[in-house]
């Protein structure tokens, strides 16, 4: 993870899906989410950290959110917050969505970078996981 | 929109008004949106993407708000997002409010740079456009 | 606040604690705050701005959120807003949280550093206040 390409994969399991908006359309729903991170796609894989923050459904159909959150390491190897904000769009049409890197601390001091990220295993509401590949292209 | 100034018009309408507080003020409302943008302030433009995201209101006042949000363009010319953080803030007491563009991907990768808006038409609450102009500091 | 450590203590008090989630639990609560800053830890000072934002508790115990706001100073020394992204998160195990100063405008414009945090004064749920520590590190 030093300036290179990076794969972390996030879990997200249990997470709370407040509604605020009519039920029937995903739009302005926000979810608070606080997700194991772990470096294969195994759920049942020692985590590396958390990926916390949330994300808010603009459209009417899923998959169209603007996400704001953080990765947290604390492992032996890196400690320290990875913060990325950025629109996951469906109008680019692609099926990976690049997020912004805009900052980090501890070992993520100031990173600046690309967050890509794709849908890894869907099972309705029940249970999601997410690919996310990190490319680091300001360290410090 | 190359290292130089660009102006883009964002033409919000129907948006979700979500009252998570008290409806005689504004403070804590947290609107999402997805709006079309166009490149001027005609309303039947053709849209060259979107604004998705959100803000908060943070004071019981209008026009005070917290935003976190993306351009995401898709035309022949430009493809890729723009993310926007920052305070529309009126303590500062400016007709033209300054967020921060804090990074973008595709054909704005890595970007950064500050985004100045300002009311362009305001019809109460049926109807606003606001008029973005965009200035990057900072490209690859 | 050149390139330097500045020392803003900011008082937040009477914000709106907007539940969204199981009052039992922080997890999902959604904060959105505007509160004066101040150069010292004493609430009587003379406020040098506001901070405004928001922070959306992550975790089922407190202090544990994600942060999303701005400084904005209003002073005859200093005009403009520092725009702040990251977690306050737990799971490091430090009284001390870092957050990422991603951009700024007006006298700070296209900045970037580190912002550290830590809890100065908390009363129960009734006032609490924070410490902030701003390091730049990119100015322009």
């Amino acid at each position: 993870m030093e300036n290179s390409t990076s794969a972390i994969i996030a879990a997200p399991h249990g997470f709370n899906l407040t509604q605020l908006a009519e039920p029937i359309s995903w739009f302005g729903d926000l979810v608070a989410f606080n997700n194991p991170l772990t470096l294969d796609n195994n759920l049942h894989s020692e985590p590396i950290g958390k990926a916390q923050g949330f994300y808010l459904y603009d459209s009417k159909i899923p998959y169209s959110a603007w996400h704001g959150f953080s990765f947290v390491l604390n492992t032996t190897d890196y400690k320290g917050s990875i913060d990325m904000v950025g629109a996951n769009a469906d109008i680019l049409g692609q099926i990976v969505r690049n997020l912004s890197i805009v900052g980090g601390t501890g070992d993520f001091f100031m990173h600046r970078g690309i967050a890509s990220l794709m849908s890894d295993d869907i099972q309705g509401e029940a249970y999601y996981r997410l690919k996310f590949d990190l490319k680091f292209y300001e360290c410090w």
